[in-house]
């Protein structure tokens, strides 16, 4: 049995829920997995997220291969121990860090500075897998070249060819019991995402990773992206949209058969003070919040809203007190990790859509039809 | 009943424990308490407070009257509820901060600016009152004018003598049921010290700090200062040494009969990534540690020590991970916290001058002797 399997609950429509299981546990999806960039999820410890229901984390290769590098935490038994995370684990490849680095690509791999130092560092697939095996994560990616958005369609093409001849190279690396799951590209251009998935799907992952997308695209062009992707790729196994976590993004590509995300939306806009709530965002920064005695979301239960009002909240951003970032860390996750479970009972009762219009209509603070037509047509 | 009562429950020398009762609850003395510059224990939430089992906190009443104001802080129902915190807390009246600043002073009070925009405030001893009782804490202190040390006896004498003064109209301006506590100053002259306890021990007070210490005199020095100050104080009441929170300094400054400390210690060194520990001081980011699976200390009982190790530590601070700061402040206020901890136990048992060379002799990484010859003679 592969390290990762995944089994579906129930479906509605292309949306589908189920349980991925890991060396480390069962997770539910459709999942959203915090990203611990350097072995850490940015504000908070891993006890929060224990505390957060988190289900499985995100790791940055690129990041812990140059610091402190893979086989320190190799010799420290790992990524899991290194970090105190007993969950499941899922490491990106280092592809999209290295790519937004606009690196010297070959056929053979990419040559790029390290952001630490500068000092030059080459990355191959065989490196890229040998890494993550050395993090120990449950879940590993496959080297992908990622093209920026829009690009030309030669471009595009070539460089998804290349990472189908990567993926295969990967395969051939690649030991042990570590589930390893390919990346389909492609870009926007449906044909392309379809070959992409189809020759991916080709070689066996017990997983897929949709990537290049999240980078700017409109909401159509990711769906469209999405949907040519999914229709090639097996039913059984997990697909995964990387870097997507905006909460309207989320319930548009679970409504196209998508199962997991990562993005470091919550983390990141927390250290701006800017809050993530079933009532549409807002920035706790905001004068306005100055006297407010009342919880960032009164409907809400994680730990930093059973506690602290919006006002203290304020007052610690705009005092520089780190342990602002931290707790609306907390929230922002919590709205994330909750919006997800409720996903999957919407989808288990038959009624995504419905759940869908129901939190983008609080959100955007009226009642709205979904925003892609074909998202209750689907379902 | 004063708001504040402490009640012996065993002495030993002039060492002695005992209960500190206050409106929000119980805590036994010697006490170290974190200190909450903005309400807000930097790098930690009340909720790591309470984990932490910290007994009482204390808020800087200089940076609550400027960032949000104690009128803001007592709209949304006091200090307690604005920081989420159920247990005591203890504000200082601003003098140390305001005095750090060359402010000037005349009869009335004190003339500064803010740190945070320049602005012109003015703070008389009836303000600091009034500042504190909207802030709502169980125990206030009064406006006392600190001199640096070393300063001319004249005028160490001068505004020791001020000091006085304001006491008696801190509490003319006092009403309720807060506690509020006089200060001792008198510099390191031991007569002066004798005069300011006797005086303000005579004004009734319900608890005394003893401050302008911890400002760089020698560990002789503040021991001359401290126990012409305790000499007369009455023995019912507690002794607050201000700002002390070192380690050997604390265990002498208990020896000599004090009861209450505060220091930004802990959470200052943590946030430079040094950890004090049982076997002494380290700073983590030192390259030695990077791949050193140990925990900070193996015999600390703390969270962070139950979960994470030194390499991870080193990682954290490496990468500018905050979250590398809250975890070692977590463990440095755990190590004082338990070193009272210890400190009561062993008053109790007739061992202080014992414990003490045990810890000391630890830290400095051999037995020795306790580094006051009086310590021992006196317990």
């Amino acid at each position: 049995m592969p390290a990762a399997t995944w089994t579906k609950i129930a479906g509605h429509g292309r949306a589908r829920t189920g349980w991925l299981d890991t060396p480390h546990g069962r997770v539910r999806t459709p999942l959203f997995m915090p990203v611990g960039t350097r072995a850490a999820v940015r504000g908070v410890d891993s006890a929060d997220l224990v505390t957060l229901g988190a289900g499985m984390v995100l790791a940055n290769t690129y990041h812990l291969m140059l610091r402190p590098g893979s086989l320190v935490v190799s010799r420290l038994g790992g990524l899991h121990r290194f970090m105190g995370w007993g969950g499941p684990i899922l490491t990106d490849s280092g592809g999209f860090q290295v790519f937004s680095l606009d690196p010297d690509v070959d056929e053979e791999g990419a040559t790029f500075r390290s952001v630490y130092d500068g000092s030059l560092h080459r990355l191959t697939p065989e490196e890229a897998v040998a890494c993550q095996e050395m993090l120990g994560s449950d879940i590993a990616m496959t080297l992908d070249v990622c093209v920026g958005l829009p690009a030309p369609r030669e471009h595009v093409e070539t460089e998804m060819r290349r990472t189908l001849r990567w993926a295969e190279r990967s395969l051939m690396a690649h030991r042990g019991e570590q589930a390893l799951f390919g990346i389909v590209q492609g870009g926007s251009d449906p044909d392309l995402r379809s070959e992409s998935a189809e020759r991916t799907a080709a070689l066996g992952f017990p997983g897929f990773g949709i990537g290049g997308l999240a980078v700017g695209e409109s909401l159509a062009e990711r769906g469209v992206a999405i949907d040519a992707a999914i229709r090639s790729l097996p039913e059984g196994r997990p697909r995964y949209v990387m870097g997507l976590g905006d909460p309207e993004g989320l319930l548009d590509a679970i409504g196209r058969g998508a199962d997991l995300f990562d993005c470091v939306i919550p983390t990141r806009l927390a250290r701006h003070g800017r809050a993530l709530t079933a009532e549409g965002d807002f920035n706790l920064k905001r004068a306005e919040f100055e006297g407010d005695g009342r919880a960032i979301d009164e409907s809400c239960g994680c730990t930093t809203c059973a506690v602290y009002s919006r006002a203290y909240l304020r007052h610690l951003f705009k005092t520089g007190e780190m342990t602002g970032h931290r707790l609306l860390t907390i929230h922002n996750l919590h709205y994330l990790l909750r919006l997800m479970e409720g996903a999957a009972a919407a989808i288990e009762r038959g009624d995504l859509a419905g759940y869908t219009a129901a939190v983008t209509g609080r959100r955007s603070g009226r009642p709205r039809t979904p925003a892609t037509p074909n998202l209750r047509a689907d379902i």
